[in-house]
């Protein structure tokens, strides 16, 4: 596995010539890896960028490093998916976190929803802890953007949100008729191209329970919903099959 | 949540006008949902027939119905995918067939290879594990077929059933070009519709430690190596990545 390493935007020097790694990442290669002066490595920002770099120093604290270039990362997928997922039970969130993150979402919103079992408890602590498991996915997969992983929202302020997209795909296990789901993203990946940018998609999946009719009824009219087929699948399978399906249709998964 | 109860066919009379649910299947009904002649029931016979029936008899052992009527399920996908899954580690075999399930996979084949850490041990008793973990998937989905589980293979015997194919998609990290997924399933669709039968495909994937480039080489000859795009999905994610892509591209996920 080729591996790259995480350095803060902060620690890139203003002028993009050179950088610093610090904390784990910076133990990980001199402690692991043994890197020494004159050494090639593979840096990104966490934002987009990917960096070439000739490492000029080395030690267990900070590894300093020249950048030879500095380049929008290629493992970046052209639409920008936001995923907005009902919490669930157990570790289910941090499944679909990973996963996510692993096929190129840019954003996942957990919320809450009227048969959500759970309730909000020790949100702060719980982010801390997705937003490593994101960082780790990011690594492993080879991407140069780390996901946001937000705090949970209401299910009326999700909604709020929804009106920024150019699609805001709502699965909704009762759906039939309507759009499919390759209309939306097909539309919404027009739309963007007509403004000269990437288009910015919503998926919005339900909890164990799934949805109320009312709140199927509220969010129709802020998003598109859409229906996945007549298998029931999973709150954690959902999610990630809607999101394949948006990477699938806007050439991300070739 | 839609119930349906798994009838196996030999449990179905032979004019096809009355049926028998027994076992787990026929204590459940009476012991928990307290069934009653009379009542209406859904069965499916696990190889795509669904019948609604009246309950004319309900015992603990056996719950007798009357067939109403027997139609292919709506369920079931419009191609018959089968998924070869190099044998991980852990459970995420498990993972692996619970989510295929879910998502429409007719058959689920492991096999080992070269880079596999695992290697073979009580394979037919960790087998009908799988097949409860498929047939409870089926059950949760709604679907009317249950998958296949199948003993592992070597990585040459499964090679060798791979020409059966109408499109056999192998998935490999380092391909670059060549024909994507879309276009391999759409060439599959289009064969499968000149001989007005279903389309037939099959996806292989590897173990954690991906293929051999001499395993790729051989896999070659008998199948279409297919990229799964820049960013690197983990073993138990890239076969229900590319499973979903199949689905969304046949029109099975909406």
């Amino acid at each position: 596995m080729a591996h790259h390493y995480y350095c803060p935007p902060e620690n890139i020097a203003a002028d993009g010539r050179t950088l610093t790694l610090t904390g784990d990442e910076a133990a990980h290669l001199v402690r692991v890896m043994r890197i020494k002066p004159g050494q090639a490595l593979s840096c990104f920002d966490g934002q987009g960028t990917r960096y070439e770099c000739t490492v000029t120093a080395a030690g267990d604290a900070a590894v300093e490093c020249a950048v030879l270039t500095a380049a929008p990362g290629a493992a970046e997928p052209s639409v920008q998916v936001t995923l907005y997922a009902g919490y669930p039970k157990g570790d289910k969130l941090e499944h679909i976190i990973q996963k996510a993150t692993e096929l190129g979402a840019v954003r996942i919103v957990p919320f809450f929803s009227r048969f959500c079992v759970v309730t909000p408890k020790k949100e702060e602590q719980k982010n801390a802890r997705y937003a490593r498991i994101a960082f780790e996915a990011v690594k492993q997969s080879a991407r140069d953007c780390i996901p946001a992983v937000e705090l949970p929202l209401s299910f009326a302020a999700m909604l709020r949100q929804l009106p920024e997209y150019d699609a805001a795909l709502f699965c909704y296990e009762a759906q039939t008729g309507g759009p499919s789901l390759r209309e939306c993203v097909e539309a919404a990946v027009q739309k963007a191209a007509a403004e000269s940018r990437a288009p910015r998609i919503a998926i919005i999946t339900g909890s164990e329970g799934g949805f109320a009719p009312e709140e199927a009824q509220a969010a129709a009219a802020v998003s598109t919903p859409i229906g996945l087929g007549p298998r029931i699948l999973r709150c954690e399978t959902a999610p990630l099959a809607a999101l394949t399906a948006v990477m699938a249709f806007t050439e991300n998964l070739e």
